[in-house]
This record gives C-alpha cells, structure tokens and sequence, in this order.
C-alpha cells in the first residue's frame, strides 16, 4: 500500500482539534473526565460484552503527533503556530478505569472513564469510540452466536465481508473472545495467536476436470486435514463423492476429517448427508455448515435437530448485520471538580466519576448499581484503574484468559437475560448520592441556562 | 500501536493457501480468471457506485509476502518448505479488467475481472472482495443521501461509529466519491486530500461555566469559522444565545457562520431556530443538522420544508445500517481455458471472462448487456485493462475526477431507478454467446457430476 497511516493521532474528528485550541487559547487544562457508555441496547439485545480495551491502551499510552501531521494540519489555516507546537510534546497523561474486557454490562453503564486535561481527554474520543464501539457489538453477536450453538463449534470465516481490514482484525479478536474456536482470518491468527481453520473453495472444486478428482487431490495433500466442500454441483451427490474419497483414505489407514456444506437447506441436507456417511461405514466425520448462519439461523437449525457439528459464521456476525453499531457516547461529566450534564432531548448524561457495583447471589448475577465512584456500596466495583499517568497498570493480558474471563461470567447471568429475542432487561439502579447530585446539577443547569427556578 | 501490519498478504482466509499449496503440489499453474460480482440488490437498492479499485490495484502491484509471514504460516503445520520457498517471490503478475471508480454498475455485472495463474489469482481473493465491498456499499448508500438532499450539502460525521479505523478512513473516500462535500475525519483529510469540518461538541460547551461563554469564546477563537452548538440545554433557548453572539460578532464586523442542531424534532425547530436568527437580524446564518440522518430522514425533512441548509450525516451512512453488506462474490469463471461454473442452490455463476456493454440514448441510460469479452456489441464496454503483468497501466485518478464521473453518470440514470424504497430494477440482459456458452457448460458440468444426461 502506497501511503498508509503510521500513526493514528489525527485519527480524529476536526472538532476535536478546533475545540482543544480554544481550550489552549483559553488556558483551560484543569482535569476534565469523560464517561463511556452505551445509551441503549440495539433490538433484542440485553446485555453487552466488554472488548476492545486492550487496543485503547496502545493507543493512549503511545498518543503523539508526528511532524507531518502538524503539518497537514497547519495547511488548514485553523491553527496558530503556537498551538501546534504545543500538540507536538503533546502525550496523553491521564488515568483510565475500565471494565476489564470478557466481562458482562449493561446500558447507560460506563465501560470506560478517562481522567486527564480536557485537551487530552477531548482528542482521544474518536478513537476510544471507534475502538470500543466496534469489538463490543462484535463480542456480544458473536456471544449470542455461541449462545444459540449449544456448545457446537464457531468459526469466524467473516473476514472477505467486514467492513474494512481493521474490522477483520477486530472481529477474529472479538469473536474469540465470546467464545469462538477461531477464526479464517491468517493475520490474525499471526497477530493474535488465534486458532486458523479453513480447507477449500469452490474455486478449488471447479478449477478440476472433475470434482472428485478435486477432492482427492486434497485428500491426498493433507489426509490429516481434508474437510470436502460438497454443494458445487449438488450437494447430494457431492456427499456420495465425498463418501467414495473418505472410504479410500481409511484403506490408507487416514481418516476423512470431515465434509462443508455452503447452500440450500442445511436441516434436510444436513441429515441427508448424514445418512449417506453412515451408510458407508464413515462415522465421526464432522458436519460444517457455513453460509449466511447468525445467531437466529443457528438457533432454527439446532431446534430443527439438523446434523451439524460445526458453523462457519460469516458476514452476519461479522457486521453485525440485524445492529451494526450501538448508540455508544463519550460524555464530559466532570470538569475542573465541577459534575456537568448535557440535557439534550433523549440524550441526558449521569454526571460525575462513577463506578458500577455488581450484586451476586449464590454465583447469580442479580444486579448492577451505577454509583459515584466515591460511594461506598455492597458488590463488587467492576471498574478498575487500568492507566495511571498514561501508563499501563499491567501488561497486556491473554486472549485466552480473556475468553474464560467471559465464560465463566457469561454462565452467572440467568437465562431470561440471553434470550436470542426480546430478553428481559437486567436490573440496573443508580446508586444514593449519584441520584442525588444528578438532581441538584441537573436543577442548576435548568436554572442557570433555561432560566428555570 | 504495538504490533501494526505493514504488509497485507496475510489478509487472507487460510484456505486461499491451502488450495495454493494444492495446487503448487499439482503443477496447476494456468491462467485463471476470477470475476467479481453483487448477487442480489440489497434492499431498496437499485444500482452500485462503482469504488475502491484504486486500493486493490495498490495491493496487488506490491503483493509480497516477508520473511516473518513465511515464518508464521510455518508454524501452522499445513506447509512444506518448498511451498513456502515458492511464496517468498510469489508476486501477482495478472491482468485486471475493471469498471473505473464513479461509474454506475448493477446486479451480477463483473465490477472486476482477474486473470492470472491460479494460485496468485486465489490468494488475492479476500482483500479484493473486503475492499471493493466495503467501498461500492458506502458510496451506494452516500449516492443515495445525496440524492435525497437535492443540493443540500452533505458532511460525512461516521468516524466515531464505523466498524473500525480502515473503514473510517474508507467511507470518507467513498462518501467523497458519491456528492459528499468532505468529511469529519482528519486522517483521511490528510491522506485523500478531502475537506475536513467541523467546531464543536456537547463537552465544549459544557466545560464552561455558561453555554454563552463557551458561544463566545469559540466566535472569539474562529470568527471566520462558527457553527455554535445550539442543543446542549435546550435548542430554542440555545438558539436565542446564539442570536447574541451573532449579532455581538455582526458589531465586530464578523459573520457567525451557522448554528448546529443534533437532537429533537428537526422539522419544527429548524424553522423556530430559522425564525429567532431571522427576527435577529441575522440572515445567510447556516442551520447544519446532525443525529441519526439517512437517505430516509434526510427526505423527510425535505419533504416537511425543513430549514435545514447542510447535513452532518453519521453513523447510519457510515455502517450502511440498512444493508450493511452486499451479497458480493469472486467466483472462477474460466481455469487454463475451460469456462467453469458452480451450480450450487442460488448461487449459480456465469461463466468466462466478460464484458459490460452499456447502451445509451439521448443522454440516458437505456440498458446494460452482460456478454463474453470476446462479443462485439452495440454500446460501451465499461470494464477497461487497468492493470497488465501486475502493473497499473495508469497513474492514480485524483478523487475530484472520480467523483466528477460519478455526477455525470448518475444524472443519465432515470429516477425510477434512483427510488429511496423500491426503484424499478434496471434492465440487464445477457449477450448471446455468453448465453449459449452459458447454456453449454451447465449442459455438460450438470451431465458430468450430477450424471444427467
């Protein structure tokens, strides 16, 4: 690629920067803190899965501006000198707490608090919402996804219809987390140490003069290895193809691993091709089934008792296809030890630094309160101080601990709370004095800029 | 960032290099060609921008693997030496035929033709159809904002919500291409060359102690660049203070440039905001609107005579949330000079390499003609070379020429066609020999594998 970012700092809205030259003009560097939060869930969702936080980070612990940025932004006449030579000693200093990623939150809950001076806080939004927005709607599909198979296996084969590289990155990272075995994506694989998987194409079928010559081919390559894609002509005679092919591997003592099928009926199919593998002596060979398959479609064929040990979940988990983004807001809530709120129709904030405590009984979870962080209440405080000073608190985790992180939360949440449509809304309550100062700002504001009384 | 990519080749689906190693085993080095195509309309979708080619032909005139990817798919296990050896020069070395970006395209129309030996052909699969996808969906969707804006203007505001950083840069080029007059987001500002907008947040206006100071003390900051945030509290009381500032800048000889709504009921308040400034005395003053705007809610606010001049349109556009993924495909068409098909339930392709004619009169698109590239028809062939032995055969296009063809040609679709909800399908038919070759090889791949006869 000719010309491609190195550095993702003016990965930006413009407003970020004009806003922070005002406050540089203004003087205004006293501590601000901005509240991450999602204000409600996307249809027939119930609860969100923590991710993403890893990369915000990286991000904020190696924040600069490199000359050349400085540069482009000087030719758009919006910036005194003086100003740009403050963003280039520019770093991000402030403290973050957060909801360590794999765990369970809930709307208006924040997954995220940034401490800092208001410029920094302020040119980080776009980032930090970009980041967490796109890894939280994508662990919590692919949550349903796991959810819905009932223990059957997932591969995230997502990677030719996301929106974008970067999506493809993050949907392999954040579906694995939620439980995904792993993914058809190599890079991440490489870059994640994530499971690959993957076999053959329909290309690879049709590139032969005939298919079962295409299978042999492929049996014969990788006999440890060999899942036969079966539906290019039909998939009927394709399994009988498949069923020849995995007879003549066990004469050499391998074993056929297992069979795709990528179109038409997968409940009829399934069983068909089921019957046919049996019939031929060929247990234990693995049924995949790829092609359009999300949580919804998953959950009908596994009702319907189709014969499938394995899914391929592709485009639809990987965009996120029935809630493509979440209503996800970086608010100020505090500045210079003063709570603030926006009172924008349909769009109020909580004010103030906050924590969530989680009530559990008898390992269920019951409920969250959203408090000030400075209360002091039963359950357990789900937002830890990941940044201090811009530095990391600790090194990166696993992925793989990350994932049991979820697992074992993702089993504490009652059923009503998972279902696939219309789920019941967990509990979530503010806590005392939250409630309180967020009635006293909230009259003061009213009387200062409404002229209420 | 800790661990970026700086070389895209393992952006790929681990089978595109199984079947490679298959077919390095096999000898199979002839010539392959491989045709990109949309299966379907999405929903109220009745034509594509063509976009995104200048990306793939970057990737592929640099396509290389390095030493630390070899040493990764090492580990996997699934590779010989020999292959991998044979990777470490591999380069694409193919012709690409393509229907320059801009241009109008439609169902099962090749967007893009590759021809090249098989295994180069294959491997450059996942990063063509992700690139071509993500660019033809979003400037499809822009196209469609835009022409629901009927010469209102249009800013792109998606970055905080797009799913992920490459699609944020990505949607501000497309966009660009498709009528939008520039983007939020600074990077790709800088590294498209598009105008960048944008003044002020929510958190600007309330880190000061009063939404009047914060009103003045960006006036003071950008005279020659105000768009006051007018929703903070309360859009009509925000309103009346953005009259005050305005007119205080009108005694300094300055000009408040607009004011800015992002919450409530558009249609009233803009003409209550239209009524205060205009009471004011301040005329020419630009009412900008953002929040949940679409193709849709942009008609509908211009239906209702809405006093809204621009758009900041966001995340809707920006995820393409309607149809936030097309049914896009690169299937083999022709392998060592056998036309090939698959047959598979739906999904059935057309065979060898292709050409679009289009017809036009009077300055109207009249109809299209999928045929074989070697039919010599009436009409335009729209797919041209652009890429011969692995090398563009041209500079790079500059975005304002792309966009400029786009404008030209979307005026000669009729508007039954260019409908929000339901347009009238174009008419696409298929030249003759490719219908008879068509016919043929379905003949004879259906008597070969399915045993009919």
């Amino acid at each position: 690629m000719k010309k491609r970012w190195n550095n993702l700092s003016l990965l930006t809205d413009l407003y970020e920067l004009t806003m922070a030259a005002c406050y540089y003009k203004y003087k205004m560097f006293a501590p601000a803190t901005f509240s991450l939060f999602i204000r409600e869930y996307p249809p027939h969702r119930g609860y969100f899965v923590s991710a993403g936080l890893a990369d915000v980070l990286d991000f904020l612990e190696t924040f600069h501006f490199e000359q050349e940025d400085l540069d482009y932004l000087s030719t758009t006449g919006l910036f005194s000198d003086d100003f740009l030579d403050y963003l280039s000693t520019l770093r991000f200093t402030g403290d973050v707490f957060a909801i360590p990623e794999g765990r369970l939150f809930f709307k208006d809950e924040p997954i995220l608090e940034i401490t800092a001076p208001i410029i920094e806080a302020q040119l980080v939004e776009t980032f930090v919402m970009n980041t967490i927005n796109l890894q939280v709607m994508i662990a919590t599909k692919a949550a349903r996804c796991v959810y819905a198979a009932k223990g059957r296996k997932l591969v995230d084969f997502s990677l030719r219809r996301t929106q974008g590289i970067d999506a493809g990155l993050k949907v392999a990272r954040a579906s694995y987390i939620a439980g995904f075995i792993g993914t058809s994506n190599v890079l991440a694989g490489k870059l994640y140490n994530i499971p690959v998987f993957g076999t053959m194409a329909h290309s690879f079928v049709t590139s032969f003069e005939r298919e079962i010559d295409a299978f042999r081919a492929f049996a014969k390559m990788f006999p440890e290895n060999t899942v036969l894609l079966i539906d290019t002509y039909d998939t009927i005679i394709g399994a009988h193809k498949a069923a020849i092919v995995g007879k003549e591997m066990l004469s050499k003592g391998k074993k056929l691993k297992g069979v795709r099928i990528d179109s038409g009926d997968m409940i009829a199919l399934s069983k068909e091709v089921r019957a046919i593998l049996q019939e031929a002596g060929l247990n234990n060979v693995l049924i995949f089934a790829s092609g359009g398959f999300d949580e919804y479609k998953i959950a009908k064929v596994m009702k319907e008792e189709a014969e499938i040990d394995a899914f391929g979940v592709g485009t639809k988990m990987g965009v996120s296809a029935d809630a493509p983004y979440t209503d996800i807001a970086y608010k100020l809530v505090n500045y210079d030890n003063r709570p603030v709120l926006k009172l924008s129709t349909g769009k109020e904030t909580l004010v103030g630094e906050k924590q969530v405590f989680r009530i559990k009984e008898r390992n269920r979870l019951i409920k969250d309160i959203i408090a000030l962080r400075s209360e002091n209440l039963e359950g357990e405080p789900i937002l830890k101080l990941v940044m201090k000073g811009g530095k990391k608190l600790q090194s990166p985790e696993s992925l793989v601990a990350i994932r049991e992180r979820f697992q074992q939360e993702f089993q504490t949440l009652d059923e009503v709370y998972k279902a696939l449509e219309n789920p019941k809304s967990f509990p979530v309550t503010l806590g005392p004095r939250l409630q309180k100062v967020q009635e006293q700002v909230t009259f003061k504001v009213r009387e200062k800029e409404l002229g209420e009384s």
